[in-house]
C-alpha cells in the first residue's frame, strides 16, 4: 500500500463500525495519521437492518458513506481492503491489497454471525448482520410469497409461508413484529390470491425470556405485544438442525419451513496473528484492560464488539451493542492523545444510557436506570432515539419521511426484490 | 400456472413498464380479468436510472412494487415470470412458472440494450436499462476511484479515471453531466490523495449533434453545457470495439479506459412465436396498425418500446420513450373496453408533449412544441415533470428530499457499494 509516511505517528483503525468512526471523529484535528481501513465504503446503522429487511426502509438509509465522514479530517486516509493478518512483532498489518506499518493498530473489526459451529444451519438459514444479508432475506421473503401462489403441494405452500427466527433478542423481536404487521396489513392487499392466514411466524427462544438483556418488566411487555400481533413464541427451545425443509430442536417439536433467521448470536471477527489461546475469550473477542489494551502490547488496542473488558461486574465484558462501541471508540480517542502527550490514561467506564426494542406500531419497551416503560411513548422515544444516533443529515430526514408514511399509510413501500435470491425450492419437491 | 379462470375474458399483459402500467390503470374496473406478468416485482421508471449509477438516489425511490398499483383492483392478478414463447394457434404464453390461455394477450415487455452485434462490446461494457445494472455502474465507478489509489502504475490510474460514454441521447448527456458534477464537487474531498484532475469523462456520438431527437437549440446548449462541465464530446465517432481496456473506433483515436457505458441504442426484446420475417421491423419491435393491434391477429397487441406504428411521418414508428408508451397503454385500455363493448376502435394518436434532458445543476434544454428553452428554468421544469410522472407518493417526497438535500449541499450520498461489481484489473497488468 503506498501511503506516505507523515511527520505524525501513525493510527491504524481496523473496522468503520460505531466503535470505529467514534474513535476517528475523537482523533479529528489532532497530531496523528489515520489509516482506516474497512472491507465496505460505508458505515451501517446495523439496528435498522430488519426494517430493510422488511421492505420499510431502503437500504442506503442507514448506510454512510465513510470517505464522507472523514473530508474534513486533514490526515485522514480510508483505503478498501480486508486484513488479512497482524505481524505484531513487526508493527505490520497485512491486507488483500498491501501491507501496512503502524504505531498504533485498533481493531474495531466487529461481531459476524455466530452458528455455534452448526455448518448445516450457516448454509441454510438467513443472517441479518449487513445490508446485502438484509437485502437476501427481502428478496426471500417477498420470494416465498410468489412461490407459494405457485404450488399445488400443501405442505410445501404451508412451508413457504412459515418464518423461523431463531433467538428473541432485539434483532429476533424486532423481525418478528414486523413481520407480523405485513401479514397483517399488507399482505392481504398485494396477495389477494393466497390465504396469508396460513401465514406463521415463529419466534424461537433458547430460555425463559424474550430480550433477557432488559428488564423482566419489559420483557413481559415485549412478549404480550408479540402475541398480540399473532407471532407464536416458543421458549426453553433450541434449534439443532435445519436442512432447508425440516427444523429440529432439543425437544419434539419440528417446524418445516422455507425461512430461518438466525439471529441467536455473534461472536468477534477473528483476527489471525493474535495468540488466540492468550488473548481470546468467549465468542472470539479479544481480552484488553481498562484501557482497551490488548494483553502484552503497548500498541494495540480493541474496542468495540470484538472487545471483552473483563471487569468484576462485568466478567463477560460490556454488551455487544452501539453503546458501549461509542464510548470505548471516544475513551480511545482521547487516550491516544494522553499517549502521544505522555499523560496518564483514564480508564473506560460504561455510562449504561439504557436499552430497548420496538415491537410494531406504537410497540416499543424502553428501560432506562430510573424509568421504565413500555407503549407508545417507548415507541416514539425508540424513534427518536434511533434518528438522533443516524449518521448524516439526509438519511435523518429520508428515514423520517419514510416513517411518517409507513405510519400514517399502515405500509412498507420498499418490497422490492432487486437481486433476487437465489433460493432452491427442489427441498420441498419430495 | 393455477389462475381460476372467471366469468370475464381474460387479458395478458406481458411488462410492467409505463405501457403496461398505463393500459392496466385503464381497465381497473372493467369487466375483464387481468393477468399481469413481468420478471421484476417492480415497475422501473428508467429516466433516473442514472442518478442511481451517480448516487444521487437510491434505488427504491425511483422503483414501485407492481402488487401494489393493482392492489385496489377487482380481478387483477399479478406473477413474477418470465414469457418464453407465445403459441398464437392456441391462445397460449408459455412461462417459467407454467402455461397460461389468454383471450387477448398484450406485448409490452419494452426494450433492451443494442450491442449491434458486437459481442465483444456486449461483455466489457457496462449497460443502464434496469436498476441492477444501474447498481452494477455506481459500484464500478467507485470501485475504480478506490483501484486508482492502489496502482503504481501510470496508465492503469489513467484508464482507471477515463470514463467513456457512448451514445450522446438523454441517457448518455445525463450520466456524463452527473459524472462531471462528481468529478468537481465530490471527488476532490472524498479522495484528497488521488489527482482527481486526471478524470476524464468522453462522450462519444455517431453523428454530429447531441440530443439529435430534440431541437438543434436544445443540442447547441447541451453541447455547451457539457462542455462547461469539463466532458469532452467526440462526435461523427463511432466505438467499433472494447476489450475492456483498449476502445477502439473508425476514426484513429483510441482510447485506453476501464469503464465503458453503451447508451448507444435499444431494440425490442424478441417474442418466441411471433414471425421475425413477417412482423419485426428494425430493431425487433413487432409492426402494429393504428390500433396497437399485431398483423394477423385479432386478439394480439403490442405497446410501447417494442411496438412499431408506422405511419406517413413516423415511418419508423414512435421514439422508444416513455410518453408514447404511456400514451399507447392509455389508448389501448380503452379500445380494449370498446372492443369488449362491439364498438368500433379509435385509432392511436400521438400528442407529443414535449421533450427534456438535464444535464446538470441549473442546466437543463426543454422542447415544447411552442417553446423551446434552457436553463434554470427549465431545469426546474425536467425536476417538477419527473416527480410528477415518478409513481407513488412515498417516492415522490423521498426524491424531492434528495433533490433538495442535493441541491443545497452539492452532494450525492448514496455512493455506497452495496453489492461490489466484479471487475477484472488484470487487463490492466501488462
Amino acid at each position: 500500500m503506498n501511503i506516505p509516511k507523515s511527520s505524525f505517528p501513525r493510527i491504524i483503525i481496523v473496522g468503520g463500525g460505531f466503535a470505529g468512526i467514534a474513535l476517528a471523529k475523537k482523533l479529528s484535528k489532532k497530531e496523528v495519521q489515520v489509516v482506516l481501513i474497512d472491507k465496505h465504503n460505508y458505515h451501517t446503522f446495523q439496528p435498522l437492518l430488519y426494517q430493510v429487511s422488511t421492505g420499510g426502509l431502503e437500504p442506503d438509509s442507514i448506510a454512510y458513506p465513510i470517505r464522507k465522514v472523514l473530508k474534513d479530517f486533514p490526515n485522514f486516509i480510508f483505503r478498501l481492503a480486508k486484513v488479512t493478518e497482524i505481524l505484531t512483532s513487526e508493527n505490520i498489518i497485512n491486507t488483500n491489497i498491501g501491507i501496512l506499518e503502524y504505531d498504533y493498530l485498533v481493531i474495531a473489526a466487529g461481531s459476524k454471525t455466530n452458528y455455534y459451529g452448526n455448518k448445516e444451519i450457516a448454509v441454510n438459514s438467513m443472517a441479518m448482520k449487513s445490508i446485502p444479508q438484509s437485502l437476501n432475506l427481502r428478496s426471500l421473503i417477498l420470494e416465498n410469497f410468489e412461490q407459494a401462489l405457485l404450488t399445488d403441494n400443501y405442505h410445501e405452500r404451508n412451508a413457504l409461508m412459515n418464518f423461523m427466527i431463531v433467538g428473541a433478542g432485539p434483532t429476533g423481536v424486532e423481525l418478528a413484529g414486523a413481520l407480523a404487521e405485513i401479514k397483517k396489513g399488507i399482505l392481504p392487499k398485494d396477495y389477494p390470491d393466497l390465504d396469508t392466514r396460513r401465514v406463521q411466524i415463529n419466534l424461537i427462544q433458547s430460555n425463559s425470556r424474550v430480550l433477557k438483556e432488559m428488564s423482566e418488566e419489559a420483557s413481559e411487555k415485549a412478549e404480550e405485544f408479540l402475541e398480540e400481533l399473532g407471532v407464536h413464541i416458543w421458549k426453553n427451545m433450541r434449534v439443532t438442525g435445519y436442512d432447508g425443509k425440516t427444523v429440529t430442536t432439543n425437544t419434539e417439536e419440528i417446524f418445516e419451513a422455507a425461512t430461518l433467521v438466525w439471529a441467536a448470536g455473534v461472536k468477534g471477527v477473528k483476527m489471525k496473528g493474535l495468540d488466540a489461546k492468550e488473548l481470546l475469550a468467549g465468542g472470539n473477542r479479544i481480552i484488553v484492560n481498562q484501557y482497551n489494551q490488548v494483553k502484552g502490547y503497548d500498541n494495540i488496542f480493541a474496542i468495540g464488539d470484538i472487545a471483552s473488558m473483563q471487569l468484576k461486574d462485568l466478567p463477560n465484558g460490556h454488551p455487544m451493542m452501539a453503546q458501549p462501541a461509542i464510548q470505548q471508540g471516544e475513551n480511545l480517542g482521547e487516550n491516544l492523545v494522553r499517549l502521544l502527550e505522555n499523560k496518564p490514561l483514564n480508564p473506560f467506564v460504561y455510562k449504561d444510557k439504557g436499552s430497548m426494542a420496538t415491537i410494531g406500531r406504537n410497540k416499543a419497551v424502553v428501560d432506562l436506570k430510573k424509568f421504565k416503560f413500555q407503549g407508545v411513548f417507548a415507541w416514539f422515544v425508540w424513534m427518536y432515539v434511533h434518528l438522533f444516533f443516524l449518521i448524516g443529515f439526509r438519511n435523518r430526514i429520508v428515514v423520517f419521511v419514510n416513517w411518517v408514511y409507513n405510519y400514517i399509510r399502515f405500509d412498507r413501500e420498499a418490497r422490492l426484490i432487486i437481486r433476487p435470491f437465489k433460493r432452491n425450492y427442489d427441498a420441498f419437491k419430495n
